[in-house]
Parts: structure tokens; C-alpha cells; sequence
């Protein structure tokens, strides 16, 4: 069988003292900790569109990197990378893919061949799937490129529009049950604004709300037992995107009645672009019951738009796992790595580089929050600092069971409070690299 | 009687024309224009705290301004202080004021000795409001200035400190009805996190929901008939504040069945701080209906900080100013000035000159808001713009009629789609233009 | 003779109350405002790029617009758009272009076929200069977006890049000449790092230097007179820019003796990505000797990325016009729109909306800022404030006559010393909006 | 002896393995790496100002930490304030400090009074530091907190506030002197401007380098042989400040002829505020034989203020270390801990958990660079990566001994170049990973 990666070997694990480029140091995929494999804690997925598609190309520049697969006519482009995805994944020990319908087939002169052409492209997926024993973590719908989304799609002030998008959803609610696909992401990159001056916001959120009803609905009704998730976004390419951070979109899904059948699908670049911590949304979406999935990936600190850059920061991804283990695992999510390569790592052998780099950089993650709990430090700092809502006082409000006449009564009676203890924020940062690096 | 501001005289309506710095140009307070005096549309607002406490101190420097209205005793200074804000009122025609409890008098050494000091001054304001026919817009109480609420107040992990909180807002509950306020506001200042690595975010949101319970049933027992108010901010001073924006406050205000009795309190600053223009968070607010009130102020667009400076934008006052005609008028909220003078305005006649700008702003704000109704073409732009969601596919889609499946039929009849019409942004800001200029 | 715009009259100047879209209402190019006709002024430019090339493609979505002018083969389309950008100037009163030489002819396969086919356009160009009356405000050569420049041009990692950019600005300064051009763009788009991990700075711009001097000499041997102008811009496309600000490229420019033939071309997107407002880096130009020229557009205070938005903010264009006429007015700079159309703004008729927008908006800038000069209350203000430098002690630091002994003892004997005066901003500010509204 | 933190013990290296909060894992300061002991490295010091008299307040919130160091008056303060800086630097094992005017002793009410202060003081911490075998790093004036300050210091609108300002150097200079200081620093917190609106920013500037010529004839008088250091912050409190960043005052010292006697004082926090990396604002430093010292500190990326955060990022220690190495360590600089607690960590230990945590923080940013350069990986990339300017062409640029005509023909000669190989970011970034973890 024709290679599509000829000069780079299958990656196994060869330890930390590796010099070797081409092996993982950390990522030991059946390795067996806090009673798992790896894979089962990380569940990593390629994401087709930047793995597999994406060229290289910025607002400055043509695309750097070959995308052809050998190949000229568009369909054949898209049976090649079909190919190539497997090899990749294989040779990367991933397990899991997500696609948006536009990655896996090229649009067609009409809807009509457009789906004719996912049809055979979704078929041979499905066989290729099985043979390489890979499964889709997610799929969803690209509704942002096509300049008929240029208003939005679900938000679009068009009513053909909005039909356009809920024909496209439901093509790829199919494929991903198809591909027995475990979760289904609605991102809006065209679902926001441009300018408050000829936008009527209330309109289309509701016709947002309205979408979203109806995919569920059809998804329920042909077998997806998965979850859906919504990405929070804050800007890019809109001005502002309605699905702005994990509170908003949880303010959405509760006025809409659909908090039952959403959770999140929370990336790190999209969180520092809103102006938070990866963590803090990882732990907004968690405290809400809304951990769904995981957008792995970092932004820079000194840019503001979406880089997309493979993590690789130690701390974050420390502090992530956290996360995912305190929200006891993932059920159908993971660890999509929707990263991709900066515009002038051209060479074949750097998507693998940086595919290595993200997934040694969570597989560090994982080890070391799992010693941060074995270590039991900070935990115990946490439990003691709020134990005064266990007993007493603290008890009674709690439980509910105060009010503010008795606590004005409770407080005239003492006079003042001082704070009992420091928050520790040094020593605490001091702890966690005494665990990173100790 | 002794007047604090002997330089200054009252400020008086001289028309655009004049060249006198201590008149207004544009605010003419009892000129009826819509249907009401201007001053019944804009319902402005002395922040007692900016305006009769602040000493121009900031991180690098200590206070720049007197405060001290003639004593060196502190509850002397809280009673000259009070006369003062009365003759600042006048001068200014300011028919409201905003108040922390303890901009209004010191803290005692124990709880009883500040309430004490609270209801001397609380009965003083009241005679004075009487006599200047001046109204509470809304009250508040400081819980972040002291020690005590250095790890939060209804967020702390400190149970006595909650319940040190809560008589605090008790007792800012009575001030607040005694002094007929229509409004009560919850600023959060330290209720968020400095590092998650010690913080249990979920039991703080979930004792920051009872406090808010125990508050508004207190505060209905004694017959206040008003608004609460949720002010969003993002941060400063801490890392994170957990009160983030409207959208976040609304996630909060649903999942604990506070919506009902809250609304928002939008400021400018805090805006733009949280990554949004004013204009959107009051429009947020608007569509549902949780349009309170409206700190008016503005940030720098290049600093990262609450700048809190007094509001001399044109195009945002305007911009605010149409979405509150939107939403009706204001019914019991208004414009409070949280706006402080810079460090380097020092002397007496600046406070005028600073209100007078924010007056004169907000006045340009609401006539140019009327012009571009009255003009008509930004709405009517609006209106046609999404009128393909009043018949056929979008009306079916609006009313709920569809679902996935009919709506792929109906685009795979069409085959494609394309956009109908431009956006038409630039033309719209030129329209904007035209209005403001022309 | 075909029209390129037949739907879009010739635009005239109709007056602040026309409501006709495609009219002035307050640029009249020939209207004598302070000793000169107000497109002397302002000298607009079209950006040969933005008004003929961008397509509305972003990150996330491909092109909207059509820009092939009625042809499919490259150079027809290239002819013809020689043809439409002189209809499009003709129609909006426009003298003058800039341009990139990949703007007005397409690569070929070698640098021979694409100089041949620069030649063939080029003469067109001056033709139909000659023709329509236009001419060249500065020309530059787009060293970004072929992937031979993806690790920079002059700071290439390559030499036979370094080289193949040298060749490609000769040309581009060849071609400037030849269109009588009054000046000539360094804009490094890709002259910057990804990651200090991989990068010699030091090499780098010692580099960058050596191409400026040969492109110095080189221009200075074929006769041009102009001007040389760098570009600030912080990032995008790259992490860091090295011509980051107008300090940063004065730094620059000093240490390399460059100061001589370089000035500034200054932008105001760029001017806010990089933390300072527009007018701040025309002012720091200005008092510099090194205020060039200048690209109009804005950005968006909530986006991180260069948005490039026709300038409509009638505070902004006031300010920076104010800097244009204290520094006595444009020499052979000009203002050029390097602004773009949104994405959405996808009609014909779309791109004379937003020029009309930029320029009105320009016009008023340059009404408002000369109204500014007549109140004269600003300048005597800052006149005034500074007046003890202009005797005694004040006039002697100014003068280099003291020291820090003399001054201390001038403190001691003192003791004390206090602010003379407020700082005023909040009467200043309110000035300004009396000067605009009033 | 009294002690002034009875609590902790002496802080002594323990080692990697060590659970013991009051003992340093990674910083010994004896010994030897590189060929010197890691104190000598690192040249760590104590920032008087945060360390001995912050406490804890911000602009919501007053003081939490008590620094009255068992006494009440003002003078006795700051005696015991000394005693006690000493056995906290003894505790620490910190060699240097670094302090302004004002952080020592405390103003009077006459310049004459004040100065005998600092006498009394001065000549206190001279014969402590003798005794205790501590230097001072730099000293400074603090030209900000005082309101005479309001509107700059050497920048002010008013010539005796400049006079004030030159006596007040004038002492910190001799001060300085007098305790061995290696280095005196200009930090301008209020030397920059509010608004432009009453700024005369030529003026300001050129008084600035009057001031700063001044100052160094006359310390150079007084026998200082250390060196002069700006240090760089873009704003805050200041809405704009002169010394932006390393470029822009590189720009100002070359433009007033100051560049031969001052170097820059590098703050990782005010790095990240100018919207650059720690690592950076070094290399620019390094490269242009100015980096003088370092403030080390962090900052919060997702907050747009001064936090002042103890720095604990091992990436960023490391990078900062790496340019210490390559520009062949400090001379007259160091590490000076400009980091403040965070105001909820008020307990006396928190200062030493603090500054272990920074300690610590930069010993392992030492051993993981020097690690970096012992591995060669990277260094190696980077020769390779710039080869081809060693000969040929690429020789003949860097010699000077070529023109744009000469690389045309070359150019012209080849048609088309193509990038030789990638950046290769993520394998680069993985390698870091691998150093630091492996």
C-alpha cells in the first residue's frame, strides 16, 4: 500500500531519556495508571480539517504545504486523505477523528452532489474506520466558509440561509452516526455579528435556539445516543460571536431548554481569547455539569486571535487533567487536538512533530496531575480553607436554614471578623512546581 | 449656610452657543422632549462614593484632593460631606445619588458602632433629601474595602465573614428603603478568585445565590418594592470576578431561580473591560429583560484597568442611549455617574466641569438617539433586512412549524443558495455620521 | 468605453443635508479651506489592493467579492483593473494610488516572466495616469505573501531570499519612479519571528539594514526624490514585527543611520495593536521630524487582529488631522485608505459607500480640527500650562544652564513645592465636544 | 536581638526531595555550576519597597499586612524597618536590596527634614549592611506617590516640581553612593501623560534627557562608577508613559545622546504590559549591549495591570536565564525581586514562602538553561538555520559587499527560490519540553 508519510516510522514510546525526535516520552499509551490506560484517559482524536486539510495559508499569505495526496481531481484529493488520515493515525497510535462534513468531501454544484459525494466519501470512511479500528469523537458541520453563510447560518437574516444549514446539519448528524460518531459540535463561527447597526440580536438567537431543537430532535430520532456540545468562542471571524465563553453559552442553554442535551466542548485558545484561563472554563464547565469534550490546542499570550498552536505548556495541561479527573474522566469526549502547524513548519515530518509535541505534552499533563493528587497538598488546603461551612454557622447557611436577621445577630454579637488564614498563593504555586519538578 | 463650592455657581441650560465653561450646552433638564423632560429620560446620578469620597489615590500615589469638607473628626466630615453632596446636587440639577454605607459614614470599631454612625447619617440624608427634593436611585452596601472581606464576602471561605456580610447588606437593605431608594445593587468586588489552586468555586456561586435569596426576602418583608441589581465586571481587583458580564450574571440568575427579582446593572467601563463594547452589554440586558440600570462612564481603550472616566463619547452615549429608548425608558433605574475625576483634576471646580461633560454627553447622547428614530433608515435597514423570516419557510421556521427533514427538502429543491443582500456596514456608519453631523 | 461601476454615479459634493448616499456631504475637493483646497489637505489614496484585489476572504471563510473584472485570464484581469481603479478614482475624486507591485500584475512562473508582465502593466498605469490625471502616493513590493518569504525577506533565514527580495524591490522602486511615485513602503509583513527558539534577531536586522541602504542607494542613483517610509505594525502576520511601533523603528532607524531618507508611514489599526491610540503615533512622528504619511483606516477596540476599517470615528480623524496641520500639513505623504471592505459588504456599489464614509470622514476631521486651531482654547491651554519653563529656573533647565546642585539648593530653599494647576482633562474634553457638536 | 519573624527559621537548600515548606529545593546558593556559585549567577535581591513597606492594599481595598515593625512613629519604623530587612535577607540568604528614597524613611514636612531623614537612615543601613554583609543592587527616587508629582517629575508642566525632582536625585544618587550601589534606576511612573489634549510631549521629552544628563555629571562627580538603567513600562499609573518599552527608550537614549551611560532594567511584568514576552524585552536588551538588570516578577496574562506576581513560571525563568547566559551573565545587575504578595497572603511567613517560591523559581530557570546549553540542541538549529549567510552571496550581504543590482542578476539567474527547510516551532518546543521533563 502507497505510504503517504514514507519518511516518518511508527512512533512508540521510548522513555524520557529518548533523543530520538520520532518516539513519544512520555505518551505510553497502554500504560496503566490510576487504573487505566492512557488512551482511555486521554482519548486523543486528530482534527481532520487541520491535520489532514489546512495548507498553511494566513490573512498574509498563500498556503506553504502540499495537500494533495497525490492527487488532482478534488474527489481523489479526498479518498487520498481518507488513506493518509488512517496511515497518520496508525503511525500516531490516535484513536479517534473529528471532521466537519467540508474536510472529508469537496462541496459540489448543488446540495444534491455535495451529499452524493459525502455519501461515498462517508462509506469509505466507515470502512477504513473499522479496518484501522479508528472512531469519530466528534463530527459537525462546517457552516462558515461557504460565503452563503456570510450573514451567519442558524443566525443568518435569511430564511433560506437557515434552511440551507439545517439540510447541511442534518447530512452530518447522519454521517456521524454513521461513523458511530460519539458527540456532535455545534461551533458558530458565523453565529454573532459584525455591527450592532444592522443586526437584530434577539431574532437570531432565538432562531439559534430553534436550530438546535431541531437537530436534536432529528438526532434522537435516527439513534444518536452521543452528546452534543456547544464551542464557546468569543470573536473570529465575527466581530462578536454569540457562543462567546462557557457562562454564556450556559445562559443560553438555560433559557432555551436546552441544558439536557448540550454540554461543552471547551478549547484553550478560545478561552484565553475570552479573556479567561484554559482552566477557568474547564472548571465553570465542570462545577455546571458540562465537561463534555476538549478542544486541545493553546493560543499566545500576545495575540489576539485564534493561533491554534499544539500545547505543549506543561502547566496547562497539568491543570487541565486536573480538571478532567476531578469531572471523574471523559464519558464520550476527549482530547481533540485542534492545532495546527505554524506557516512555516511546511515539511511532512512536522505535522508529526507537533502531533508528538501535544500529545507528550498531555501525557506530561495527565502524570502529573494525577501526582498533584497523589501528593494530596493542595486538595487538603482547599477542604481545610472552607471547613468553617461544616459545622455551625457556616452549616446553617449552607443548609439553608439562616437568614439575615439571625446572621445580623450572629455578627452584632462578635463585632468583627478578621480573616482567619492567608490564601497561600505563593506557597501553593511554590507546591505545584515542587511536584512539576521535584 | 456655608457653601463648599463658593467658586462654583449653578449650572444653568446657556445653549450650544456659549462659551461659558460652568453651563450646560445640550442638557436642558425640564425642556420636554418624546414626551418627557430630559431629565425624566435620563434620571441622572451622583455616585456619592466618586463624587464626595475619592481622593485621586491609585496604585503608585496617594490622594491629590481635600475631602475632609471643613472637619477632622470623621463623623463630622460624613455630616459636612452630606451638606456638601446636597449643594453638588443643586448646582448641578442632579435629582438622584448612589450610595455605599460607608461612603455615607466611617466604620466603627465594632458592628454596633458603625450601624449606630449609620443611622445618624441615614437620618440626616433623609431630612436633607426632603428639603432638596433629591431620591436614592439605588443603595448599596461596601463589602470590599475591608480586611475582613479580603477572601470575599458572600463568596468567602470564612463563615463568619458571610455572615459579617450579610448584616452588612441587611442594614444597607433598611438605609436603602428608609431613604426611599428604588434600587439595590450587588457589586461583587471580591467575589471571585485570585488562583483556583484555592478556590471551590462551586460552593462559593452556590453561597453567593443564598445571600441573594436572603436578601431579597428580607428586603421584601420590609416592603422595598424595587429592583436588585446584578453589576457585572470581569476583574479588578480580583483575577477573576465571578459576576464576568451580563450574559454570565443571566447563567447565574437562571440556575438559581434569581431572575424574577434581579435585573442588570450595566457600566460602560466594565464593558469594554470584560471584552465587549457598553452598546452590547445594554442590548444583552435588553432582549432579556434585564435592562436595570446603567453606571454611565467609560473606560481607555488602551488600558486594562477600571478607569472609571466620565463619559464625553458622542457615539456611545448615542448608541446607549437608543438602546435604552428600546427598552422603554428607564422605569427604576437611571444614569449614575461612576466616574471619577483623574488624579491631576484636583481642585474644586473640576468635579463641575466633569459633570457638566457627562451631563452634557448623555444629553447629546438622548437628542442624538431621537434623531436616528426620527430618521428612520437604521431601523427600517433592520426591518427589511430580516424580512424573509415573516412569510413562507422563515415564518414556518419562527413559528416552530418545521423541522430538519422539511427543511432539506426545501434546500435541496433550491440546490444553492446565495446571500440576498450586502450588509452594508460602511453605509450604515456613514448614515450614523450623517445623523450626528449633519 | 466599458464601465466597471455602471450602477454608481460620479459622487459631488451635495452638502451636510443631502440624503443621497452616493453624494459628499462634507468633502468638497476644491472648496479653499485655510489657504488651500481641502484635497491638498488631504491628498486621499486609493489602496490599490483593498479597493481593486480583496476578495472578503478571512481565516475562516473564502472570498465574497468578485474582483475579476469581467476577464478569467490573469493579465486581462489585470489590464482591466487598471482600467476599473481609474474609473473607481475618477468617480470619487481621488488623485491619487498606492500600490504593491503583486497588486497591479501577476507573478509569472520565473522572476523574468513576472518583471515582464510588471513592465506591461506598469505602462499601462502610466498611461492612463496621464490619462485620468492620477498619481502615485507610494508604491511597495509585497514581500509577504509568496511561501518563499515565510521565514522573512530582508531577515530571511535564506539568503537566496534575502536576494530574491532585494531583486523585487528594485523593481517596485523602478516602477515607483516610472509613475512619478512620491515615495516608497517598507511594510514588513513577515520581517519578525514566530518563536525566539529558532531566531537570530541580532542578524536579523543588522540585515534588514543592509537591504534599506542598498534600496537607498540604488533609488537615490535612478533619481528618486521622495520619501522612504517605514511602517510600523506590532504583529500579524507574524508574533513579532520587529518595525513594532514609531519609537521601535526610530530606535531602529537611529542605530543604522537610516534617519535621513526613512520617515514614517503611520497606520491606525497598527497604532492600536500595538497599545497606543492613532493619535499618540502621529504625534510621536510629528515631534520626531518623521511624520510621512499616513494609511486611514481604524480598527476595532475588541479585536486583536488588524481589521482595517474604513475610518468613520469623527474624534479620531479630528485628532489626527490636528497632528497633520501642527506639523504643517503633508509634504509628499497623503492619506491612504488601506481600508477593506467587510466581509459582508459584498456589492459593487459596497466599496463607493465605504470610500464616501472614509472620506467624509476625513473631510469633518479636517473641518473639526481647523475649528479646533480658531477656538484656539486647547493650544492656549497647553501654551499656558508649560509657561514657568519660559523664565527663571524654567527657562534656565530648558536652556542647559543649572545643574543638580543649583537645583537643590532652589528645593531646599523652598522646602516644599505643590502643583500649580489641575490638569483639566474633564473641561478639555468637553471642550473638544462643544468645538464638534456645538 | 529582637526578630521580627520568630516564626521561620533560617531557609537552607534541602534539596529536590524536600517536603519542607521552609527550605529552598532548587537554589544553593554555594553551589558551583558554569564555573560560579549560584549565587553569583543569580545576584538575587530584595526589593525594599514590596518587601519591607507594601500592605496589601489596592485601589478597592486598604492594607492587609501590618509593616509597623513594633513601633508607631515614623522614624522608629523605619529604624526596626532596617533591623529587620536585615535578618529577613539573612533568613533568605539574599545579598542585595534595592530601595527608593522614600521606602527607607519617611518624608517631612520640608525637603530639609526629609533629607535628614534619609541622613540618619541612610547611615543606619551602612553600617547594617556592613555587618550583615549586604550591597545594594541599585537605588532609586521615588518621584511618583508624592501629589506634587501629579504630572510628572523631570516631565512635569512645572519647573520648580522639575527643580524638586533633580534635588531629590540628586540625594538618591549620593545615598546610593554612599551604601556601594552598583547601579541607580529611573523608573518614570509618572512621566508620560493623561491626554494629549494638554500635553506638550516634545517638552516633556527633552526636559527628561536634561534631567538625566544632569544626573549622571553629577554622580559621575561623586565618584558612582555603576551604571544608569531605564526601566521600561508602557503605562500604569500614567495612561501613556515615555519609557514604553526596551525600544522606545533605546530610541529616546540614542536620540539625547545618553545611550553611552545607561542600560535597561528589564521588568517581566512591564514586558507583558507593552505587549511583548519576558524573554523578548531581554533579547532586544541583550542585542543592542543593553541589559543592565532584571525586576523579576510575572505578570497575569488575562489581566491588564501591574500584578507584580512572584515569578514562579519555570518556561519563563528558564528563557530569562538563557539571555542572562548568553550576554555572559550580570556585571553590575541582578535579580531583584520586584513582586509584591498577593493581598490575601498577609501572614508573616507568606513573605518567606513568597520569596522562596521565587528563589527557587529562577534556581531552576539557571540549571534548566544551562541544561539547554549543554544539550546544544537548540543552539545547533539556529547556527544551522543561518548558515547560508557564512558564504557566498549570503557572505557578500553580510559583508556589505553587494547591491540591488548584483542580487537582481542573482536573482534573475535562478527564477524562483524556495525555502530551504521549516522553522520547525513544535519540534523546537518539544525539545524544550523534553529538557525540562526529561
Amino acid at each position: 500500500m502507497e505510504s503517504y508519510f514514507p519518511q516518518v516510522p511508527r512512533i512508540a514510546y521510548e522513555g524520557a531519556k529518548s533523543k530520538n525526535p520520532f518516539s513519544f516520552r512520555f505518551y505510553n499509551p497502554d500504560e496503566i495508571i490510576a487504573g487505566k490506560p492512557m488512551r482511555e484517559h486521554l482519548r486523543f482524536s486528530l482534527a481532520y480539517w487541520h491535520g489532514m486539510c489546512a495548507g498553511g495559508n494566513d490573512p498574509f499569505g498563500r498556503a506553504t504545504m502540499d495537500r494533495s495526496y497525490g492527487a488532482s481531481d478534488p474527489m481523489q484529493i479526498a479518498r487520498n486523505k481518507a488513506h493518509a488520515a488512517m496511515e497518520l493515525m496508525d503511525k500516531l497510535q490516535l484513536d479517534f477523528f473529528c471532521f466537519h462534513d467540508r474536510d472529508i468531501a469537496p462541496e459540489g454544484a448543488t446540495l444534491q452532489e455535495t451529499n452524493a459525494r459525502l455519501d461515498e466519501i462517508g462509506q469509505l470512511l466507515k470502512e477504513l474506520s473499522a479496518e484501522h479500528n479508528k472512531r469519530v469523537l466528534w463530527g459537525t458541520a462546517n457552516l462558515f466558509d461557504n460565503p452563503r453563510y456570510m450573514h451567519g447560518a442558524g443566525t443568518s437574516c435569511d430564511a433560506d440561509v437557515f434552511a440551507f444549514a439545517a439540510a447541511q446539519i442534518k447530512k452530518a448528524l447522519e454521517l456521524t452516526v454513521m461513523l458511530g460518531g460519539q458527540g456532535y459540535v455545534f461551533w458558530g463561527g458565523r453565529e454573532g455579528y459584525e455591527t450592532l447597526l444592522n443586526t437584530d440580536m434577539a431574532l437570531e438567537q432565538d432562531n439559534m435556539a430553534r436550530l438546535m431543537h431541531m437537530a436534536v430532535d432529528y438526532a434522537r430520532s435516527i439513534g444518536f445516543k452521543g452528546d452534543f456540545y456547544i464551542e464557546p468562542k468569543p470573536k473570529e471571524p465575527t466581530k462578536h460571536q454569540y457562543d462567546f465563553d462557557a457562562s454564556t453559552v450556559l445562559a443560553f442553554l438555560r433559557k432555551y431548554g436546552l441544558d439536557k442535551d448540550f454540554k461543552l466542548n471547551i478549547e484553550a485558545n478560545h478561552a484565553t481569547l475570552a479573556g479567561h484561563t484554559f482552566q477557568h472554563e474547564l472548571c465553570v464547565a465542570r462545577i455546571n455539569g458540562a465537561l463534555g469534550s476538549i478542544d486541545a490546542n493553546r493560543g499566545d499570550e500576545q495575540l489576539g486571535w485564534d493561533t491554534d498552536q499544539f500545547p505543549t505548556n506543561v502547566y496547562d495541561t497539568t491543570l487541565c487533567m486536573l480538571e478532567v479527573l476531578r469531572a471523574g474522566g471523559f464519558t464520550n469526549g476527549g482530547l481533540n487536538f485542534d492545532a495546527k502547524l505554524r506557516r512555516a513548519s511546511w515539511q511532512g515530518e512536522d505535522l508529526f512533530h507537533a502531533l508528538i509535541s501535544g500529545m507528550d505534552g498531555f501525557a506530561l499533563g495527565l502524570r502529573m496531575a494525577l501526582r498533584v493528587l497523589e501528593d494530596g497538598r493542595l486538595d487538603a488546603f482547599v477542604r481545610e480553607r472552607y471547613q468553617s461551612f461544616t459545622t455551625g454557622i457556616g452549616a446553617d447557611i449552607v443548609a439553608g436554614k439562616t437568614n439575615l436577621q439571625q446572621l445580623e445577630a450572629y455578627a452584632l454579637q462578635k463585632g468583627e471578623v478578621a480573616p482567619r488564614q492567608s490564601g497561600r498563593q505563593e506557597y501553593l504555586e511554590n507546591i505545584l512546581n515542587d511536584i512539576l519538578f521535584g
